[in-house]
């Protein structure tokens, strides 16, 4: 047994332990977490800058490694926020008794192990750790090497609160930051019952490629706004500014614009000045092309930019026919995450809802509203992309499974 | 493009087209199935006897490939019970109006594309099909090379009446039964959302290692029974014998047996001439060997008869110390499937039930009862022993995912 796996078991070993804990007994554990980690917080800044010294400041990454006294203070908040949520372990989903007198339930219970491999940002430690405790759930975590001496100063914090708790400390284990050890990981069915991989596509692709273990994916997000003939212009306009400037970066955001071909003028003409005011750049297609000549930012669209994920000030119009023809192109280019339709015509926003096939679908909102905590589950994992187990925001409700109960007096088959 | 991927892809295309039908089209369709299969059985029978006459009959593999009239009535029966079903798609599953006045649904739809890789049984191509057609997911399947001329006997019959229906043949696709093109199958990630192996260890395993398509698992039971000191020994013993001999070749039977070391001697004493009756060898440990000696079918337990699934008249045997010890030894044995106590003892039985990690668990009952009709949810599609997703009896319940649908008027974030 490699060491790696030898921690690996040890986590699932303690995995019961946590479980025979109260709800109380967890919650009082993650606020007890919140005020150590401000306590001790000099001792994670100082291990934090012996990562960031070896970093190039110039580096997007260097800022994605850094803590501040302010990043620690919202990590705190953020795990009492997810001390005040429900735990989702222990809801009874259904209740029944059969014929023969036997008495089902389907309770939700803990996963038991989960595991997690994620990149730079080591408040993801403290994130998937507090979600696994407040769940009762074990977990083993591997960090990036470029972050693995403000991890390991996090894990210290969290495994103090652990003892004082009467935990065994390979409730919450860092395994080593070397690349190589992911392959244990990959293998270890029989200890780990879900891996989540979090950051860059690549790192997700490769966990889907090799694990074993069942992944949960949180993907990348190409949106799709669909602005119909009936759509209030106003509104319109509002929502596709919003879906794509308030935060480029991320998921929700739009990366493509399909608007109706008999409000095209209109419209367009009006997005113009308001997208351009954050000097959006715009790859259009031919008939886009002709309405927004003139457009400082314009491009013309290669096919590669419909199915793009931006994830910066730029984005991809189209002009369709129809309802039909916008539900045609999302299904050949989305990537399921969000997709929203804007119109005044209920008839076609029904359609399009049904139609479309993603995690979330809107009518007259922004896909920027898909997220744990604006959904109102609490801090989430990522978006699941996926159509297993969690879709959409995969926040704390998702950190169960499922197990029958059944109590008899003797029956047989 | 191979000429299978070319196959897949139609089957999506087509499944759009599939989720637009009524539940009420979609029960009729199933019951039209049922009549057609009964009016054509000669054309299903021909075939499948050309698929026989390559086969050895001694073997046992020809037995499950053989279809009968009494089969082909079962599988129709079957067709109409999956027709009575509940559709679960559809279901509102979750529905909040946030802050903002944007109005949340969380809603059950069917998971798009279901692909299924299985081995002999023709009646696995109807099974399949008909849960499919129920809950609106399009398929495609993968049987096996032997029973290739009955299953495209079965899906002429099922294409003609998805034809009736105004629905693409593609809605259920049969691929080539070669073996090459699973490997088309484990890559279609952009257009198959699940695949659900069917048939041995082997054909799950190698499906498990390869498919970049999320997998559905349901795989062997190493199930225990734990007669605990306050057991009624009359309902221990009727269980114990019910749970080994009711149907020995199926994951839901019991292949060890724990005997809590204070009654080990009146209830194995009990115990003995009841399985005599059924010739059932035993593997016992050596506390249990002691008791058992005289036993005609007694042998020696070694370490490799804890954790074998039997699926014979065979068990394994062990006395344990108490609910602890009986509990370690099944968190390490255990696949995860099926567990038992029996005991009159409620505090040990609730104990038990919380503590032991599997899909069911049951107190005074036999574990034969693993099985989604008993359970109320109709056919399964086998009994899950993974966390995600489905756990226990996979059934139609399951086969769907999914879906945020947000209603709003401009609102952005």
């Amino acid at each position: 047994m490699s060491t790696t796996i030898t921690q690996i078991k040890k986590a699932y070993d303690a995995a019961p332990r946590l479980r025979a804990m109260s709800d109380k007994q967890l919650r009082q554990m993650l606020l007890m977490l919140a005020d150590e980690l401000e306590k001790q917080q000099k001792s994670l800044l100082k291990a934090n800058s012996l990562d960031l010294a070896k970093q190039d400041p110039g580096n997007p990454r260097t800022d994605r490694l850094r803590l501040d006294e302010k990043r620690v203070r919202a990590i705190a908040q953020s795990i009492r926020k997810v001390s005040r949520l429900p735990n989702p372990a222990g809801r009874i989903l259904e209740k029944r008794t059969l014929n023969n007198g036997l008495r089902l339930e389907k309770v939700a219970v803990p996963l038991g192990v989960v595991g997690a491999i994620y990149e730079s940002r080591p408040n993801v430690t403290f994130d998937i750790a507090s979600l696994c405790l407040r769940s009762g759930n074990a977990c083993v975590l591997k960090g990036s090497s470029e972050a693995d001496h403000s991890n390991r100063a996090a894990i210290r914090i969290i495994q103090q609160v652990l003892r004082k708790n009467g935990l065994p400390a390979a409730v919450v284990t860092l395994l080593p930051s070397e690349r190589e050890i992911v392959q244990d990981l990959f293998t270890a069915t029989q200890y780990v019952d879900v891996l989540i991989p979090r950051g860059s596509d690549e790192l997700i692709r490769f966990v889907r490629q090799n694990s074993l273990v069942p992944v949960i994916e949180t993907g990348a997000g190409v949106c799709h706004v669909y602005v119909e003939r009936k759509a209030d212009i106003g509104k319109a306009v509002k929502i596709v500014v919003n879906a794509k400037v308030s935060r480029p970066s991320v998921c929700n955001a739009m990366d493509a614009l399909l608007v109706d071909e008999s409000i095209a003028n209109t419209f367009l003409r009006q997005l113009q000045p308001a997208l351009g005011q954050y000097q959006v750049e715009i790859f259009a297609d031919p008939a886009a092309y002709k309405i927004l000549k003139g457009y400082p930012h314009l491009k013309k669209a290669t096919l590669a930019d419909f199915g793009r994920e931006f994830l910066d000030l730029k984005c991809a119009v189209k002009i369709v026919k129809d309802a039909g023809d916008a539900i045609i192109h999302i299904r050949k280019y989305s990537t399921k995450h969000s997709e929203a339709i804007v119109t005044e015509d209920k008839k076609q926003a029904e359609y399009f809802l049904r139609e479309v096939d993603a995690a979330a679908v809107y009518h007259n909102a922004s896909t920027r509203f898909t997220d744990g905590e604006e959904f109102g589950l609490g801090a989430e994992i990522g978006i699941s992309t996926q159509k297993l187990h969690a879709r959409g925001p995969f926040a704390l409700e998702k950190l169960v499974t499922e197990k029958w109960v059944i109590r008899g007096n003797g029956q047989v088959r």
